[in-house]
């Protein structure tokens, strides 16, 4: 059995990336990937399920949680807090699992630096003129909005250089066979490989 | 457009190496990926052809190429000369091409020093078994010949460390697929996707 990998997945808003990661594990369920749950101080919205969107937990919790060094990193958003479980990332890596885990490119240099095996992919939208088609075609926005959406993106596309790989969501299914090569190649790196196999390349190597 | 990369290929005898490359380059011709073909001083065999199987070329010839510094690595085998051309490799590269080079743990160390950015892959056999019964079946050889050839072919695998990623060839077809989907995913990294995209990602970025 080899370590799973973690990976890092960052994008702008409208680069399709929540689509992409439920793509990859719905379309073909496999039990060894999966994504990190986060855990939320927020209170749970209509059709949200404890465990499945987040881990809802109250701010005492969030606090022992933190005491006892359970994240990987964690943030406080409008008086919120979200965390990443250090504990079940590990325990899923050291079963073979590959953890994707949704995050922002501030969440992602943290994680890198906790986990430096990590592998970081960020997807960008294949051009400007589709990026605000996406930022507005999702409701009646003032242009303010999506003025705000456009900085948003923006900012996080600048950090685009930090991530291991690029993958540009102009076809969707194009895309998504990217990522799925992306996994199916880390699984080839040797470390990886030479850990699955160890029996056999000893019996290989033997006199 | 990005640079290609250089792919080292190394395997012991009777992993199934040369079929994979052909398959990979055969079974779905595009102008994007070549084999290297390497330079040698050893008299044509029949079958053979200049340029396809190797650039035959006189020793004189041969001596020039190595005082221009064209080769990555040349070696002498049994009184003869073997070479890999860097000018080729470099224009193929260039314009984007990938090269795979198959070649021995030995050619690949000089490689990877003259080619840091290249990538190696090293293809095993699924078992001791089925390697001697690869190494057999060629044909009515005796025991010592047999035994001598798993003897290189421990050499080689003991060498497998080195190499970025490792394939196990038990089933063709997906040792055929874990290596097309190594070749897309080196595609996906950051620097030949920045370096491919950078008008675009400009456009991202812009006020």
């Amino acid at each position: 059995m080899s370590q799973g990998t973690l990976y890092i997945v960052s994008a702008p808003s409208g680069a399709g990336k929540s689509s992409l990661i439920s793509a990859l594990l719905n379309d073909n369920p496999r039990y060894d990937m999966k994504v990190s749950v986060s855990h939320t101080t927020r209170a749970m919205r209509p059709g949200e399920e404890n465990g499945v969107h987040y881990h809802f937990v109250s701010e005492e919790e969030f606090q022992s949680l933190i005491a006892q060094e359970a994240f990987l990193e964690h943030a406080q958003v409008f008086g919120n807090y979200y965390g990443t479980s250090r504990v079940w990332i590990e325990k899923m890596l050291n079963n073979g699992v590959d953890i994707f885990l949704d995050i922002d490119w501030q969440g992602a240099e943290q994680i890198r630096q906790q986990m430096p095996n990590s592998k970081s992919i960020f997807i960008l939208p294949p051009s400007r003129e589709e990026l605000e088609r996406r930022l507005t075609t999702r409701g009646q926005d003032s242009e303010e909005v999506i003025a705000q959406r456009m900085q948003e993106a923006r900012t996080e596309i600048s950090h685009y250089a930090d991530y291991d790989y690029l993958i540009i969501n102009d076809d969707f299914d194009v895309a998504l066979m990217d990522i799925k090569a992306i996994i199916r190649a880390e699984r080839m790196a040797q470390a990886k490989q030479a850990s699955k196999y160890h029996t056999m390349i000893d019996e290989l190597l033997a006199d």
